[in-house]
C-alpha cells in the first residue's frame, strides 16, 4: 500500500481488553496500539487526525477494522492521545514510519499482569 | 549519537504544561512527547522500560535532562504508558525510530487551546 493513507478512525477498548491480537501480544485499551487490515503487523505508523493535528506514533499489532469505509482501529489510549474518544470517529491520515515488528515480537507491548 | 542509548529517564508534567518547549511548541503534558539533550528536535524515539518491556514511541520536542546521569525526559502522558509514574525514574533504551521533525515543526503537537 501507499505510504501514507487518509481514511476514518475508530477506537476500541475495554470490551476487547484481554483477548488476544493478531500479533499474538494481548490486547490493553490502556497502551497505544492500532489494528489495521492489511500493513504488516509490527509496522510502526503515525496516525494525524486532521481536524486538530494531534498524532500518535503506534505499532500495528492487530486486524480490523472490518466496517467499509473505515481505515484504521485505534486502542482506547491512542484515541484518547488524539482527542478523539467523545466523537468516536475521526479523519485521519496514516504513514508509516517504520517497522518495529522483531520489537513486537520479542517483547509484547501488554500489561504483564494482562498476559 | 549512537542509534540506540541506555539510560535513566524522568517525567514531567504539570509544573511545566504550556511553557515553550525547545521546539516552539507549547509543552502538554497529556501529550507523549520527550526531551533530550542532544538529539535532533523532531527526531522519533521508542523508548522501552527495561523493567517491565512496556515501550512509546515519543517525538523529541524538547532539550533536557540536565541532572547529571539522566538520559531522557518523558511527558507524564508517555511516563504513564511505560507505567513509570509513580516509581519517577526507570532505566530504558531509547532508540531513534526516524525523523519526524518536518512534521513536528508544521503540525505542533500541542492541544489547540493551550497554544
Amino acid at each position: 500500500m501507499a505510504k501514507t493513507q487518509i481514511g476514518i478512525a475508530s477506537w476500541y477498548g475495554a470490551r476487547e481488553a484481554g483477548h488476544k491480537t493478531a500479533s499474538g501480544t494481548i490486547f490493553d485499551p490502556s497502551y497505544p496500539t492500532a489494528a489495521h487490515r492489511t500493513l504488516p503487523l509490527g509496522t510502526c505508523v503515525r496516525v494525524t487526525d486532521l481536524r486538530n493535528s494531534r498524532f500518535v506514533i503506534v505499532p500495528v499489532t492487530d486486524r480490523g477494522p472490518y466496517i467499509p469505509g473505515r481505515l484504521i482501529d485505534l486502542s482506547e489510549n491512542a484515541a484518547q492521545t488524539l482527542d478523539m474518544k467523545t466523537s468516536g470517529l475521526a479523519r485521519v491520515r496514516v504513514d508509516v514510519v517504520s517497522s518495529c515488528l522483531s520489537y513486537v515480537k520479542s517483547r509484547p507491548p501488554t500489561r504483564p499482569e494482562l498476559s
